[in-house]
Order: C-alpha cells, then sequence, then structure tokens
C-alpha cells in the first residue's frame, strides 16, 4: 500500500512535465497522497516542482509545502510572489502556517504576513510568531473549539459545525469559564453519546491536562507521551486557553531529538543531514575533530616523555592502538547508557553513587574478560613483560572509562549540558589520554623494576 | 503541573505504607495519574509496591501494571495469583493484555488466560498473541467500532454507545461491507457534525490508509508518522477488518526504535539499561569490546612489523593515537549522517555514488584543515619529516575514514543489516586498522627516501 519512489517513475514524470502532458500528471499526483507528492518534489529541480505545484488542488497543494523538506520549500517559494505565498498560508492550520512564515527571508516575512486575506487568520499566525522557538507556545494551534459549562451538549455541537472548515483534526472540545480559563475537557466521543439536551457541567471531564505556552517542547513531548494524549491544550500565564498541540507535531519533535542526540553523540555540532552543502557539513563536523586532535597532541607529549624508554623497548608501542580503542569503546558504551537512562527518566539524580558502583561493577567483569584474554595472547607471542604491561593497564583504562563514561555525562546533565555531547569524541579523547598514560605509567614501572 | 518525584516523597510513602496508614496513602494516590503511580512503585520494594496496590481502584491498578518497568510487573506480578493476574487482565484493553501476559513466565500463560472471565476478551487476547512480534498484528487492539454502509449516523451512534466501555480510546468509526471487508472510515468529527438520519454511505470517507498484520512496526511507524494519523486499521490477508492502532503505541515503537539505534552505535549488542542486572549489562557489552580488541591485536601486529623502525625513530609513536582517534571520529561523524538519512528516507538507493563524492568532498576540506594544523604543530615541535608523515598520513586517513564511514553503512542497507551496527565499533576499529597502515607507510617512505 506504501508508495515507493523509484527512479522510472520520477522518470516518466520529468518527461511528462517536459512535455506538458498535464492529464497524465493530475492523474499522477490524484494518486498520492500530500506526504508523498513531497518526495516526489525532493527529485525535481524547482521549475519542475513549480510546474507540477500548479496543477494541485489548492488545499492538497498547502499540505505538500508542508511536507516539503526546508531547503527545498525555501526553493520552491522563492518562484512565488508574496502575494501567491500569502494565499497558500491562507489553507493551512495557524501552527504550520507560523512555522512556514518562520523559514521565509526576514525581508518578506511582514509582506506575507500583510497579504493574508483572513485577518484572524493573520493576527492569529501573528500571536504565533511571538513565542520563542522551542516552547509550546510555538508548537502550538490557535484552531480549537471552546464551550461553556452552561452549554448544552447540542450548542457545542452547533459550535463546532460552524468550526468544522478551521479545525481539521479534532479529538477534543474544551471548556471555558467567562474568562476564558480552561476548566475542564470533553471527548468527542463522550460528546456523541451523551444526550443532545445535557448540560456540559454534568458530563465535562474536570481532570484536564496542560502546559503553559514558555513550557519546553521536549517536556511538552515528555508529558503526551507519558500520559498517551493525542491533544493537549495550551493556556497562558493567566491559565487563559490560547491554543492546543496535536501529537503529530510532538512526533516529530520527538524524532528530531532522537536525531540530535545521535549526531551529538557522533561529534556533529550542528543540524545537519547529508543533503546538506558540502561547508555547512564540514562547518558541523570540524570542531569536535579539532578537540579529538588536541587530544591526540597531548598523547603525542605524554608518549614523547617516554621516548628513550620507547627506544630500547619499541615493542611498547604496539598495543597503543589496543588501549586507546579499547577505553574509547567502554567509554561510549558506559556513557550510553547513562544518556539513555537520562532521556528515559529511568535514572533518579540522586542515584548517582549507585550507577557508579554498577558502572564500576560491569568495569570490573568486563576489564578481567579482556585482560585475561590479551594477557594469553601477548605472552605467547611477546615477552612476559610487555604482557604484563598491556594486560594491567588494560584492566585499569576498562575501569577507569567506565568510571569516567558514567561520570562525565551525569556530571554534565547536573549543570544543565546536554549529556549527549559526552558520548562522543570528548569522552572518547579523555579516555584516549588517561589510557595511554596508564599503559606507559605501568610499561615504565614493570620494566624498571623487574 | 507534572509530578516531580523526590527521596523525601518515597520516604513519606514508604513510613505510611509500613504503618499501614491508609488515609495518607489513599490521598496520595488519588493525587497522581497512573503513569505517575508507576514511578513511585518503581522506587518501592515489591511488597510495599503489592501493598499500595490494593489501595487502588480496579482501572487505575490495571493502567499501573502496563506502565511499570518490565522488570517491576514481573516481580509485582509474581506476588499475584493467576486467578487475581486474571482479574487485572479483564480490565485492559487487548492489545495491553496481551502484551502483559506475553510476558508472564510460559507455564501460567495459558492458567491466566483461561481464568479470565470475559470470554470474548480471553478470546481476542489469545487471537493478539499468535500474531508475531514486531508486526501490526502485535501492536493492534481489537476494540473498535465497525458500522455497515447502509446504517444511518444515528444506529452509527448507537453502536459507539454499546461499545463505550469496551473502546476506551476512539477517533474514528471503520466502515465494512458485508464480509467484514474494510471499505471506508468516519471521523468522529464528522458523525458529530452529520445529520443524524444521513447514511453513511452519503458520508464516509472511502480513502482509508491501513496496513495488514503482517506489516512491520517500523512500517507501521513511517506510515503514521507520514501521513500524521492517529489511528490506523489492521486488516488480514483477505482485507477484513481485524484491529486497530493507535499513535501511543506507535510513539513508544519510535522512542525504542531510536534508543535501539543509539544502542548499537555504542557497541552494545542487546537492549538493556542501567537499571538492568550487572551480569546482563556485562554481556551486553563485551562482543563489541572483543571485536575492538581484535583490531587493536592487528594493530598490534601492523606496529610490530616497523619494529626496527621504531627503534631508529621512537618520535613515530607520538602520533599513533592522533591518526586513530581522527579517524575514528570522522568515520563515525560519516556513518552518522548516512545512518540518520537511511532512516529519514531522505537518502534514495541510487544516489550511493553522489553521497559518497559528497562524504569525500567533506573529507578533503576537514582534511586539509587538520593536517595543517598538525604540520604547523609537528613542524615546530618535531623533525620536518614526521611533521610530513603525520599531516600527509593524517589527510589520507581522513579521506579513507569519510570514505568508509559512508560505504560500509550503505553496504549494510543494502544487504539489509541495520546500518546503525556501522557508526560503532565495528567502523570505529577499520579505521584504526587502516590509520595504522597509512600513516607507517608514509612514515617508512618519507624516512626511506630523504
Amino acid at each position: 500500500m506504501q508508495f515507493e519512489l523509484t527512479t522510472s517513475y520520477v522518470d516518466e514524470l520529468k518527461e511528462a512535465i517536459a512535455n506538458k502532458n498535464n492529464a497524465l500528471l493530475k492523474t499522477r499526483l490524484l494518486e498520492l497522497y500530500a506526504a508523498d507528492i513531497a518526495i516526489v518534489f525532493n527529485q525535481l529541480d524547482v521549475t519542475e516542482a513549480h510546474y507540477l505545484y500548479e496543477l494541485l488542488d489548492e488545499q492538497v497543494a498547502a499540505d505538500v509545502i508542508l511536507e516539503l523538506e526546508d531547503d527545498k520549500r525555501e526553493e520552491l517559494l522563492s518562484t512565488f510572489s508574496t502575494k501567491e505565498i500569502a494565499e497558500q498560508i491562507d489553507n493551512m492550520q495557524s501552527d504550520d502556517a507560523a512555522d512556514v512564515i518562520n523559514e521565509l527571508p526576514e525581508n518578506i516575512q511582514d509582506e506575507v504576513l500583510s497579504q493574508i486575506e483572513d485577518v484572524d487568520q493573520a493576527s492569529d499566525i501573528a500571536d504565533l510568531l511571538s513565542f520563542e522557538e522551542g516552547t509550546a507556545g510555538s508548537l502550538m494551534a490557535k484552531e480549537l473549539v471552546s464551550v461553556y459549562l452552561h452549554d448544552t451538549v447540542s450548542t457545542c455541537i452547533d459550535e463546532i459545525r460552524k468550526q468544522t472548515d478551521n479545525v481539521h483534526v479534532m479529538y477534543a472540545v474544551y471548556v471555558v469559564d467567562e474568562n476564558h480559563k480552561l476548566i475542564g475537557m470533553l471527548s468527542l466521543k463522550k460528546l456523541i453519546i451523551s444526550h443532545p439536551i445535557a448540560r456540559l457541567q454534568e458530563i465535562y471531564n474536570k481532570d484536564v491536562q496542560f502546559v503553559k505556552t514558555s513550557t519546553t517542547s521536549e517536556d511538552v513531548a515528555e508529558i503526551m507521551q507519558k500520559y498517551d494524549l493525542v491533544v493537549l491544550p495550551v493556556v497562558d500565564q493567566l491559565g487563559r486557553l490560547v491554543g492546543r498541540i496535536t501529537i503529530d507535531d510532538v512526533v516529530d519533535v520527538i524524532r528530531e531529538g532522537a536525531e540530535k542526540d545521535i549526531q551529538r553523540m557522533s561529534g556533529i555540532s550542528d543540524d545537519v543531514d547529508s543533503n546538506d552543502r558540502l561547508w555547512r557539513l564540514s562547518r558541523a563536523r570540524i570542531p569536535w575533530l579539532l578537540v579529538g586532535m588536541c587530544g591526540g597532541i597531548i598523547g603525542s607529549r605524554i608518549i614523547g616523555s617516554y621516548e628513550s624508554h620507547i627506544q630500547i623497548h619499541p615493542e611498547m608501542a604496539f598495543f597503543i592502538p589496543l588501549i586507546g580503542a579499547t577505553g574509547g569503546n567502554v567509554g561510549v558504551q558506559s556513557s550510553a547508557i547513562i544518556v539513555q537512562g537520562l532521556a528515559n527518566n529511568t535514572l533518579l539524580g540522586d542515584k548517582i553513587a549507585g550507577k557508579l558502583f554498577k558502572e564500576l561493577g560491569v568495569g570490573v567483569i568486563n576489564g578481567l574478560i579482556c585482560s585475561t584474554l590479551i594477557w594469553g595472547y601477548a605472552f605467547m607471542i611477546e615477552s612476559w613483560k610487555l604482557a604484563a604491561t598491556v594486560s594491567i593497564s588494560l584492566f585499569v583504562v576498562v575501569l577507569s572509562a567506565s568510571f569516567l563514561g558514567t561520570f562525565v555525562p551525569l556530571t554534565m546533565n547536573r549543570f544543565k549540558i546536554n549529556p549527549a555531547l559526552a558520548t562522543g569524541p570528548f569522552v572518547t579523547t579523555l579516555n584516549d589520554i588517561i589510557g595511554i598514560s596508564i599503559y606507559f605509567l605501568v610499561g615504565r614501572l614493570l620494566y624498571h623494576v623487574f
């Protein structure tokens, strides 16, 4: 059932566009949902996309705009006049409209806003634009149905009927008092099964969860996930109902959050994807490479201080990569577990000591396994001194990497720094340096004593 | 508004439980949602949890069971008789009930099932248990409202009224033909605003998206995300409506998918969290550590073959960590971008060559920056020969790591192996080995020639 994009499909469309074969194009477009049309658009150049766009039904066109990737949308919108953009935006929900305007070049934002015909829509969008990004205010839509306690079910249904064109998806109506303060809610299901002349105060649900406009998107996502909500009302500082957030927007927040964490863990400092420009990709990646290089230079100084030792025992150099890699791997594993626990809220703040002990326990077990194995190998192949050096220092390195991998993200979290930053080049670099220090220290001691 | 768990709160509860202060406990429990009670339960020992559990209202009790962490649930349920478990399960939606039974010890699963009083519920659960995990069948609930084309709006509402206790959340009703084949849907909103004597065939929506019971959970999640759905009907091989999947279950699938990817990227082979037992944590982490160690041993053999060279030029050892770390970091960055693109579907299968070129472009830019900087540093501190060796090999290593970091996950994906596996110890280890080979090769050549 799901749409699969193939090269031949795209080629057929491109050809039809070149030949202005509108009959075929319209048939193809009718077969697709807006989300799929957007995927097709991503494969076309901007003139082709513009041509195809003009063939779309008004409402579908607005949906396609929303589903496009950011740079593709920017590109396509730049082929329209501000008047045309304003017309598109008139067909969107207020939250989506605000997102689109927000991404327009600053110099035309006001112009587009002023050309929106529906004054209410324009004012709603202007309201939404004033909220800071990453807050409930910036996520919410203004379209909702609110009713009063003394209303009956049938007046409530009339209200829904009036609003039906505005509010595309609806799962509940909200009950407000005379000051428009949120005091309850009513699911559509409850509304359907209630008698038409029943008063809302007899059937409404007082226990309504809500957030403030200033609540962060992450908290909104957490609340909606935790309590399995599909829609969450938003109130202002005075408790007045100002909007609602639907689960589809929050799903995007969750997905983007996970993606950002993966990028941070991989040492990518900016939100980029493989379709971004070369230079942006480079710039997002160079900072952590430089941090890693600084670590490498510090490592070179440490090894440098053992130069004469290496001259006599060049075999000491053999296991530098093994020590570094194992320390790095252990550190990444430990910190991934902690970062995840923090993201999940399965870690309570006051249990740091317990977690550290547990990680050290895992470190002892895995350290013993690794160092026993490497002892066996190095003892067979190299001298017993080198074998002892490698296995002893490997054990210590595994322990210290477990400790750091746990301690660093927990500490970062306490100081409100995103702990995912720790699970990448940072912990790896730190463990590299510490690993080498331990290895050469143990080596010099052992070779010196025996 | 959100519940914050503190140590003092838990202590108060523990004391109240010890003193059997039921009045206080009941007040506290009434203030909380089921999801929050579950968080409290995670902090109690099993006797305390059982005591508190007995004070809960029947429906809340069932919800708490569902919200508990897996091991906590197992622990708590083991304090109940099969009869008591069956009573709890009677209060759950069929999909949740099937999940709970699935996690019970095998020997009591049948017993619990046979003791469920509601025969329909028992048969629904038995049906659901037969679906393979990770499919739409295992995600869906059987509770839904289906209606016929010739029904009127008011019969439809009567049907909803009848089912209201069974179907806890409802966003739409489904239209089926006489063979129970899914042919359309009707949103509750549409139902509310339509005239009571309107026939469904005049107002229903033919364009309904659905999945088969055998569709994978990942595909379900993708479809619901892409098309912004809150509920998705499920049909059997013959197209007959058998269940529906709600977005809350899919949000869990999305979150767990992201968590698993992060674990795979971090070299953790099993799904574990920091609350798991020591031994499980160790076992989940040892495989990739051993892979990394094998890489380290291969590295030691490569360096070993340059033993005499190191004896004369011990300074060659200084930059081993820098080469390894930079190669590792670049590889992880490249593969993270690719893994993400694949997860997002922003990468089309036939664009591999383009991606490789782009990554190489990024590699050239960042490689030039890194190797210029290291040249400057090493030239000042060390000999020009070492400086040249480090900077030339660093450039080559950055390029080769960019290539591998892109190529390996793309290839894995083509062979249907989860590409997230590549973005971890595997690519890092590979890059370590290749980096060292390049470094010493360049070093020997340079020192030999000049």
